[in-house]
């Protein structure tokens, strides 16, 4: 199997505010590790035996972060598509597609989720290879650890073959509390991770069904796009006309031939300072500690300072204090997705 | 009747870390007003139909502190005494005992108290007047809020005379909890307020009875004191070798003809940040707020943030949160007591 990683790097949230910015969004940050989310994106799938080059999209304005993290880990090959403009995931996924061979096998991932366990993942990934290979559309379902409603789930259908390898029922879009926890009791529902394995030629004939203006848009973008030293630039004007629309909406919930592999990878959309929390290594009274802090009788804290100054903190309990230049900022552990509301 | 106010500024204390500093101790900053506590204190005794000009007792280096307080309310006739070195409030109130006319009636107040209905104080500092000049020490008793066991008490015994005053039936040290409960629900203990109204000669006479080395010192050191432009100097070595004590254990404890004035002056010590914002101006929601601060859902917190750059804060409750030029500390307003342990 020889596999060519599609690397999304769209994103440009608040929810990591005051660390994650316009011009360094979550995935340029080093959350889990010393190094960035995209970077470790990048690490997980760097094995050459198994994977090809790279192909990263991202926007023209984080393309120094993008550079400075391919040097990092020493990859010179990988094909950088530059966005033109912010038009979601299906135009963005379509773009590489039309970049590579067209029998080749593509997975897709966000660039700022972390995997904790990525043996569980490749282990996915190779149970997918097979049947996508064959021409179904891959996707991983992530099994649901609690109700959720901040995530769109997957209903398993059927197995198909040998292996755990499941058809779709269907895509559910962010469910209701109620919904998510009824799934969860009737079990066979998986978060949609958004991560897919696909052939590249299997996507485009899909999207040319059920998205015929975004195929011929990112074709003609493709087809018109200019080459410079460090990426690959489509067609400004055509793609600026390409509707904006997620692969879930555009191609997998019409699809028929969809698959999903059920998969616990320890995955995490780090979708909050709460949620980082959660996954990150902890000291003995549960606090999650970086920079110049001195703790006394804390515990369960987020606590990040980027200031260089020292922080601190005495008898506090389910706290984020988070510093950085874009801000400063302290909230219960519990309200940390409502950080945006101080990101304006 | 004319006082001479004199005010101690010895103080260097940490409680209010991280914005009092050895080198900016809590009375001079700007905690109750935008003027200092210092400022304030020598406020409350400016009218100048019933005090004299002030003697004030401070360490070498907080002089410029002083001299700028001093200038803002444009008292040019103030006498100003540096202390050579720290001998707690008995001989610093001797200095200043030696520096004036000795039928003089002092006003002895410390420098970081504060006083929030003046009028109140000044009453009692009246009524205080004759026993006062007849050769009473007199003392002023505050009327306890709660079984405070980080104040000295003040048992009052039988009236004296017409009026508010009692004779001193003893001074009792910083009692344990049950000890404060039981003076509150049995009536006549008063807070010892460490304000003091006498004449020099009273003071002088008690202190050369229960602590001639002080008197002899402070005698001394006065004599051979140097003075400049802007301070007087009490002779260094003489005044090194001046045992140091407290006016209450040296003098208070022990003299005869000890009265006290019970009041309620709307007093605090400003002894913790949750003190300060016990006695400050709140919003509506019980927040004490100074600086670039943005609330969301905050209740009774107590914010001052130095930096100048804006501190986001969302869902917090009874929280203490102070950042300065020497520490940013986060604590619950019941803990701010311990802010010492991070002062070092």
């Amino acid at each position: 199997m020889m596999i060519v990683p599609v690397i999304l790097s769209g994103g440009s949230g608040t929810r990591l505010w005051p660390l994650s910015t316009p011009h360094r969004p979550k995935q340029f940050l080093p959350l889990t590790t010393n190094r960035t989310m995209f970077a470790e994106t990048l690490a997980r799938v760097a094995d050459r035996d198994r994977f090809a080059a790279p192909v990263v999209v991202c926007g023209e304005s984080h393309l120094a972060h993008v550079s400075a993290d391919l040097a990092l880990l020493g990859i010179s090959d990988a094909t950088v598509i530059v966005e033109p403009a912010a038009r979601n995931t299906s135009p963005a996924i379509a773009l590489a597609a039309f970049a590579v061979a067209q029998g080749a096998c593509l997975l897709v991932m966000p660039s700022d989720h972390a995997i904790t366990r990525p043996d569980a993942f490749l282990a996915a990934v190779a149970t997918a290879y097979k049947p996508v290979m064959a021409g179904y559309l891959g996707t991983f379902g992530i099994a649901p650890a609690s109700p959720e409603t901040g995530y769109g789930y997957i209903a398993a259908g059927a197995p198909l073959g040998e292996g755990s390898v499941r058809a779709v029922h269907r895509f559910v879009e962010k469910p209701v509390r109620e919904a998510a926890q009824e799934m969860l009791a009737q079990g066979g529902h998986y978060w949609n991770a958004g991560i897919f394995l696909m052939r590249a030629d299997s996507y485009l004939n899909a999207l040319k069904i059920h998205a015929p203006q975004i195929e011929n848009a990112c074709r003609n973008a493709m087809q018109a796009a200019t080459t410079a030293a460090d990426a690959l630039y489509p067609d400004v004007t055509t793609f600026a006309a390409c509707p904006s629309d997620s692969i879930d909406y555009a191609v997998m919930e019409k699809a028929e031939d969809v698959i999903v592999v059920p998969v616990d990878p320890g995955w995490s959309d780090v979708g909050s300072w709460a949620a980082l929390h959660a996954i990150a290594d902890k000291d003995e009274a549960g606090n999650v500690v970086r920079g110049n802090v001195t703790l006394i009788d804390c515990r369960n804290c987020f606590v990040r300072n980027e200031t260089g100054e020292m922080l601190s903190l005495l008898g506090l309990s389910d706290m984020a204090i988070i510093t950085a230049e874009a801000g400063k900022v302290i909230l219960p552990l519990a309200r940390t997705h409502e950080v945006k509301r101080f990101a304006s």
